[in-house]
């Protein structure tokens, strides 16, 4: 049951959770708090005063026994245990109200919407397991022990297509567990690939073990590589778990790990580093439900064009080099255990096909998982990680995209940039009259960069404050002392060292802004090029999904401020999370679903940007805060105008 | 052009062939000569004169000077040269014909309706070259290599099923293979064995490899493994070879086999001498022809049930006990060189199925040469070799049986029973009044032993000389020096020690005839039991097919006189060799064929004798020269009339 929040002198109230950090509490609601090492109660700047209601405080360093005694807290160690009544000391503006305290974000992508885009899937996998009893062999009937068990499932089901019986292996032992097991035994059935082909049986089991049926879901991402284990009787997903790529000591990117994979033993060591971060996940999941990894009988798996690649030993070169061509678009039904994989032999592992070079299985898995190809409705599907992939359409057509976005919103390429985790700058408010920040960290503690989220908040509040230009440059005019010269030019000090984590200011800079814009910049160019393409534009848009962890994080109304995402109706948005992994868990469940992949990479088109001249025009328009057409940009105008009549009366 | 060959005094002229031997073409005419060493003119006994013509005498070894003056010559050592007249001295009867001039037998069993058995077959073989000029890859089309192949094929063939092109293997190497051949291809595809399947890529070759495109077909005996080369542009035999199974060490039947099988890595050393036969085959027919082994593209071979899972390392174990269950019918396609064949990876060995344990694919092979399921006429189709496999039908029905004759017509179970090789007594006559020998070796050397055609014209000459009783006895009441007992009882010395190549007389025991009784009696109560099976009798049989390499060298009248072949019209017997080499041949050839292999094994019903009372009766009364029921052998009966007249008049 969510408590009830009350901030004064604003009067804004929120629902709340119990045990919630009121910093972070008050950062979500968009009131301002002074707040500059993210927690831990360093700087003792963040003091509020609790008029009613419980919090429990972690730490009171910087607050006397007399202030504690009064009530003062430090939002950054506060958490909530009732319903509350907190009031900011020194912010009531000219006006009475905090500054401030009008909510500048819908933080929340709609994701109520999900399951409408998704709907329901059956627990019908594409693979299956049958149990049979055969009449053991006599004088009178000595057919090959092959034979008997394919004419006990011709009498069980006649009309059905016999199934493919082929492998060596399998028949090796099928003597010896057909008369070990007395004759009782559970077969494994998988869907072919090929429609019309049937099924293969890929395993005989000795007696009855139907109950222990499992699949595995697998993103590999280029960073992360997240796992689900599925009980296929039920399709209930009973374990997940995630790793970090181990490729990533040898390059952060696709590009860094197709260089390392033309050494010598290069790419047979990529191939071992992700199978070893795959074998991680499987133990990490059996581990938790009591299983051994030989009990999972299929690995659906989807990862970009260079990640399965390396995963099944294909040179990845002419990926990098143009004209960016992948060895295979449609990877092999595999089987894992050659491959390294902690499986069964008889195991198959089946990767999402990928479109091009830079738009891989993960993409096709997302746009399958939300049904694109099945909707009438025109959808812009964006997965904003390393790279920038976009697919634009519907059940008549999609057209995709790669637009080398870079990964500046991962923290690539800017100085203080990292990966969302503990000490990571997730979100930010800069008071607008003392430019003063107010930062929230993953896990409420000091900070030690910005990632993702915090990115964006920050450039959008560097704009909003009127600390930067449109153009990203600093107004200098301002001679506040967090905004200096440096080598790098001018900057703004989010944090001072002795607040942080690194024991160095934590600082953005002009080359940052540049790394930043230069991305955003291409991400909105690839959604105008291939509306252009098409001849829509953005108002044509139904509906767009945010892909990707990055996604899950992304607040809205920055976004748009920014110009990474376009300026319209907000409730077309809506976020899906890990649409790649979510893909993989449905084939794995719903042969229906799995049969329908096909669809989405037959009819997508890939649209190649590196050489399209529309994109590059497109692009250097984008180069602006939030572009220099503002005409797209409605929002902004407004929000313009708000500014002027605050900040410049 | 034959030469004329006229023997007096019987006044017989037959036909021969320059340089053929002059013993060997008396004892075809059926003119007795007495030979007791076999060649070489150790024993000095076939002495004939040449009253005309030309012939040339190896040795003249026990014959005067004085003689040779006189145009006596040994038979055994004498080639002809030219048309001729010879007489044989001594040999004139009480009527003035030499006695035995008769001809007793023919020999030759009709070949010359083998094509209109077997029909002429197409060259459209299961797997093609086809060569493919794709073009590079550019920015505007930039689709994966295996997606750029598959496209140009369906540019190629719109209206035809797109290939499988699945193997990891082959796409590891693609994008390297397209580059350094300028993208210019010759793809390898492979009808697949599910009809309806349509085809698959094994191997793609950089250039145009057209001209190259070879198959070997390979038949595996439990003895002998026999292969050909065939150029698969042509559909010719360009190289053959064969060797011995090398197997043959540790065991000589297939029974041997399995039990060896059993011990500690029997199993597998046992899988390693099979594909070393295979590899001194390969390498030796690519020797021939100067290509190299990875310059076959397809491997088609059949072996008995045994054979075929020893060599895809399945344990044959099941096949031995009963209820003699073999683990698999339909062998799996299986890739040549992870057998250890020396082969491209990428290269598929098709085995023929096996109907049952002692049916095995060599017997479909066979009947799939031979159309059996293809021809309204009933036909009986029988390979003696160390196992009796039997098939009768048409085109509605088959059955077929195995009826374990035992491998005494390979000279098993024999004292001194040999195989077909250089020494071995392959045609032996008896003259009726001096019972002495008129033996002919192969290579026209010094005996060593009796192959199968000299146990069968041997029992045959017991038998009509009145030496033995229907009963396989020895009648001990004409005290012959040639005729005593032993150890194992009565026999005849077919070849004085002095006389042979052993050092030690070669006889013929009552042990051996029991053991050769056994086997044809055997045989004859699987055409028995089948026959009745089906509701038919001997008359009602349109054809006989007689295959393996047994089957060459059988003497039609004489096999019919002991039993061992059936008494009726010997039109309808054909002889056709290897026909398990030849069906994989065919299927190699002609892709029509090959597609229609599958309806030999399913047309076929196997009937196991091993606990079928009704063979049991018919072999018991089998087990007399030529049957108890005498009815069946109305030539029997003939001889025995014509017999009583010569020589008991």
């Amino acid at each position: 049951m969510p408590y009830s929040l009350r901030f004064l002198p604003g009067d804004v109230t929120v629902k709340v959770e119990h045990g919630d950090n009121l910093l972070t509490a008050a950062a979500r609601a968009g009131i301002y708090i002074q707040a500059l090492c993210g927690g831990e109660g360093l700087c003792g700047k963040c003091q509020v005063h609790i008029d009613q209601g419980r919090v429990h405080s972690g730490s009171t360093a910087g607050l006397s026994a007399e202030e504690i005694d009064q009530g003062l807290r430090l939002a950054c160690t506060a958490t909530i245990g009732s319903d509350c009544v907190v009031t900011i000391p020194g912010q009531a503006g000219e006006d009475g109200q905090g500054l401030g305290s009008q909510p500048k974000t819908t933080r929340a992508i709609s994701a109520g919407a999900a399951d409408r885009i998704i709907l329901p899937w059956s627990v019908r996998p594409p693979i299956r397991k049958l149990y049979v009893e055969l009449p053991p062999p006599s004088l009178t009937d000595n057919i090959a022990d092959t034979e008997r068990l394919l004419r006990a499932l011709k009498q069980l089901a006649p009309e059905r297509q016999p199934p493919q019986y082929d492998h060596p292996e399998l028949i090796r032992e099928l003597p010896h567990i057909l008369r070990e097991a007395a004759w009782q035994v559970t077969l494994i059935l998988l869907e072919c690939l090929d429609s019309g082909a049937g099924e293969r049986i890929i395993a005989v089991e000795p007696g009855d073990t139907r109950a222990q049926f499992y699949g595995l879901a697998l993103d590999l991402g280029t960073t992360t590589l997240s796992g689900v284990l599925i009980d296929l009787n039920s399709g209930e997903v009973i374990a997940e778990a995630s790793r970090y790529n181990a490729q990533v000591s040898y390059g952060e990117d696709v590009i860094a790990r197709i260089i390392y994979s033309q050494k010598t033993g290069g790419q047979r060591l990529l191939q071992e580093k992700i199978v070893a971060s795959i074998n991680a996940i499987i133990e990490e999941v059996c581990r938790r439900v009591i299983i051994s990894p030989s009990d999972i009988s299929l690995i659906i798996a989807a990862g970009n064009t260079v990640m399965a690649h390396l995963l099944l030993g294909i040179d990845p070169r002419y990926i990098r080099q143009a004209p960016y061509v992948p060895a295979v678009g449609d990877f092999p039904l595999s089987k894992a255990a050659p491959l390294g994989i902690l499986a069964h032999p008889s195991v198959r592992l089946f990767l999402y096909p990928c479109v091009a070079a830079y738009v891989g299985g993960d993409i096709v898995a997302g746009v399958h998982a939300c049904r694109i190809h099945r909707t009438k409705k025109i959808t812009l599907f964006i997965d904003i990680g390393t790279n920038g992939e976009i697919v634009i359409g519907n059940r008549d057509w999609l057209v995709c995209a790669a637009c080398s976005a870079g990964p500046a919103f991962e923290g690539g390429g800017i100085r203080y940039g990292m990966r969302a985790g503990t000490g990571a700058i997730e979100d930010i408010h800069i008071h607008p009259g003392t430019l003063q920040p107010m930062i929230i960290t993953i896990g409420n503690t000091n900070p030690r960069g910005i990632c993702g989220s915090g990115l964006i908040a920050l450039v959008a509040e560097l704009l909003a404050a009127g600390i930067i230009n449109r153009r990203g440059k600093f107004i200098t005019d301002r001679k506040d002392p967090r905004i200096r010269r440096s080598a790098d030019g001018w900057g703004y000090i989010l944090v001072h060292s002795h607040d942080t984590g690194i024991g160095e200011d934590i600082v953005i800079t002009e080359v940052d802004l540049d790394n930043l814009i230069r991305t955003k910049g291409a991400m909105f160019a690839g959604y105008q090029t291939l509306l252009d393409y098409v001849g829509l534009r953005f108002a044509d848009l139904d509906q767009v999904i945010l892909a990707g962890n990055f996604g899950a994080h992304i607040d809205l109304e920055r976004a748009i401020a920014i110009g990474l995402l376009p300026d319209i109706d907000r409730n077309t948005f809506h976020y899906l999370g890990n649409a790649s992994l979510l893909g993989c868990q449905i084939s794995l469940t719903d042969r229906e679903r799995f049969g329908d992949r096909r669809a989405v990479s037959s009819l997508m088109t890939h649209l190649e940007l590196s050489d399209n001249q529309s994109f590059m025009h497109a692009y250097m328009a984008a180069l602006f805060l939030p572009h220099t057409d503002l005409s797209l940009f409605p929002s902004a105008i407004a929000t313009e105008a708000s500014h002027r009549i605050k900040l410049f009366p």
